[in-house]
């Protein structure tokens, strides 16, 4: 990807209604552009993120039996009020069609899902079962805030599983949150499962999957050495307490929500009088589950996560590119026309071994194009420089440090596999 | 993946509303559900033939230059007082936040991505360009109607393209049309330019592609020995007159139309006051292109142009799979675990070599299980059963045709690849 192809470009500064890193630098980088308050657009660099979390997702929630489908964002009006919903939830969005008649816009799909699943599901022999989507969902929040943190429109991973059995569901229950643990592991950040109340969904409390981080909305008690956390909305324990699970000093800490998963029990199935035929004939209740991620929340998270005043440093396995490239220009056009044959030949001996490479091609200045790639955040970005070329070198440096160093042309393609295998 | 692993399953019949083949037989066989008229949900076997198509579709618009991005779906009431469509476009859905902000509900994007393309571009060296998104769009028709052919929601293929140069702007409508006619041709249909209105998009007249077939909706005027084609609106020609091209008789036919690309000229730029700089200074008007493509209306499409009065017949590039193995049932236990390990063996051998398998374990009746995969339509059927496994043989038929033959064992895997790869 050659940057002076890119229809995006950089801005000199952030929006002046960036509060929040994400929004900051998201913006400013052009990953993403402020439609309206609450709603962004996400250009090439932002989506190449955010595909990269929809594909982790997606391979870890196959792992665990889910199936995959695509709901419907129109909403059945008459199904909101069946499960006494639609005056309830004031964050629902709420249309009306030329002929009069009245649809939801999905905030979550329990009112989809259930008839749906309902409409295949007959016996005890056909669940357990699991499925999600990865979806737009509208909110009409009041207050959108923090950049693509709290928006009117997000993208988001929702599943729902369906068990005749309240243990099956408790065991499911378990492997859907080590599946969330593994997914903001191979994100790159570090997430603490918190109990939490169920919110409008549930009455039955919940775990909240939290990063910890200044920007966060949450107020979190939580132990830094083993695994307790608590929102402070339900917390049993203060700071400065000792663990219950390990006896450690609690601490006070602010985090941001990227998951959550419900205990939803038979609040939705008996709406629907979705109940199946068990094995002797009887009428079985149904145990429902709803485990949601944000996925375009969770790159904004990422972000507030791991960025320092310069710009963004994405984790490897979600940048939008593994490495930037960035040919300074040289003296007269014979060297320049040397430097850039070099990067080109750089830039295609890694595309050709599967390392995703932004080449930063532009005539720009040197100092714009340095700010540029700290900005974009890319893991490692290498200098093609007049300078070190004459030794045969690249400079290298990677985003997390400080200190470049030279690397031999030679050597370029293999300690760059090393590094994204890191 | 195993059938009785998939929580959809087929149903005997269609639902009584079904008057057209893709609404019928999409959801007979559990690969859509609809929600509400006009509003449908896609199942996993639904899901992936979606998923190849917009496979398909992005590649063709990779290689033609296009920049993949995802916009919003709430729309801006500003941006389409702006173009004076807010109250001139019928089919558009309008909501209201609770803080009675108005918005638009996407139906197309041209108020998105103009002030969106805007804000990054103000050189004439800044263009062409071409960006698009596959996303779900809203209409509010006032008849919804022909399964997923027209549907309220739908997701779609959309493209703009921006110039400074109207020749410029030619040479790309021509590549989209020809990109346009690879996607389809490798989604295994056949469909025709012709030439039609611009409708409430452009003045200007317009392509669309159309696949013939009896359930169209537009009225056709078609030469059946060159490419010559009018949709009856502008037709300037009728059936009987010799076609201008070559010659031939032109034929009255019907058609879907799959895909439309349209010439805005500088219909939105200006309605935005987006101008770029010229080589010398000057403002420069801006050529807009539009190419729409309905992925799930292209998918209804094909189903309408391929099947029989037993269910859909997939192209194999299309298909949810590649093979549909069904393992009969044996008259004792023994037989029965000697033809379930034969297909499992069968079964991970292609698996192992990149072929998809759909695998029919169920204990379901022999005439459910063949009926069942001739309303999937997955291109080839393998069937293992006692008796044929006693030569050891598997029974192959391809959904295309009416004779089965027997393969060896041992063939199976090279005859699959080579039936995949023709």
């Amino acid at each position: 990807m050659k940057m002076s192809q890119l229809f995006t470009k950089t801005k000199k500064s952030a929006p002046a209604d960036a509060e929040t890193a994400n929004a900051k630098f998201l913006q400013q980088a052009g990953f993403v552009y402020q439609e309206m308050a609450g709603v962004y657009s996400w250009l090439p660099l932002g989506l190449r993120v955010l595909r990269k979390v929809e594909t982790i997702i997606r391979q870890e929630m196959n792992a665990i039996g889910g199936q995959e489908l695509f709901l419907t964002a129109l909403q059945s009006k008459e199904n909101w009020l069946t499960t006494q919903r639609w005056d309830d939830v004031d964050v629902l969005f709420k249309l009306q069609s030329q002929t009069g008649k009245e649809y939801a816009l999905g905030p979550t799909a329990e009112e989809v899902i259930t008839p749906l699943v309902q409409s295949f599901t007959h016996s005890y022999k056909d669940l357990p079962l699991a499925v999600y989507q990865i979806q737009t969902k509208f909110r009409d929040e009041l207050r959108a805030k923090s950049g693509v943190l709290r928006g009117r429109e997000f993208l988001m991973k929702d599943m729902y599983s369906f068990h005749t059995d309240r243990q099956n569901f408790l065991e499911f229950y378990e492997k859907a949150k080590e599946a969330y643990l593994r997914i903001y592991e191979r994100c790159g950040v570090s997430a603490k499962v918190t109990e939490s109340s169920g919110g409008s969904f549930s009455k039955n409390p919940s775990h909240e999957f939290q990063i910890e981080t200044a920007a966060g909305e949450d107020d979190l008690i939580l132990c830094r050495n083993c695994t307790f956390a608590q929102n402070t909305e339900i917390a049993t324990k203060q700071s400065g307490e000792p663990c219950p699970d390990c006896g450690k000093e609690l601490a006070a800490s602010k985090g941001i929500e990227v998951g959550n998963i419900f205990d939803l029990s038979s609040r939705f199935t008996d709406a629907f009088g979705f109940t199946v035929t068990g094995e002797e004939g009887e009428k079985k209740t149904i145990y429902m589950g709803c485990y949601g991620i944000g996925v375009s929340r969770l790159v904004g998270s990422i972000v507030e996560a791991s960025h320092d005043e310069r710009g963004m440093i994405w984790p490897k396995s979600i940048a939008p590119a593994h490495v930037h490239i960035t040919t300074l220009n040289a003296k007269d056009k014979e060297s320049q026309d040397r430097i850039m044959q070099a990067s080109e030949e750089v830039q295609e001996k890694l595309i050709s071994n599967g390392i995703e490479v932004l080449w930063d091609e532009r005539s720009n200045s040197i100092g714009e194009k340095l700010a540029d790639a700290d900005l974009i955040g890319i893991p490692l970005r290498i200098i093609v420089s007049e300078k070190t070329l004459k030794e045969g070198s690249v400079e290298w440096k990677a985003r997390t440090e400080t200190e470049s160093h030279l690397v031999k042309f030679e050597d370029v393609l293999e300690q760059v596999q090393s590094f994204v295998a890191e």
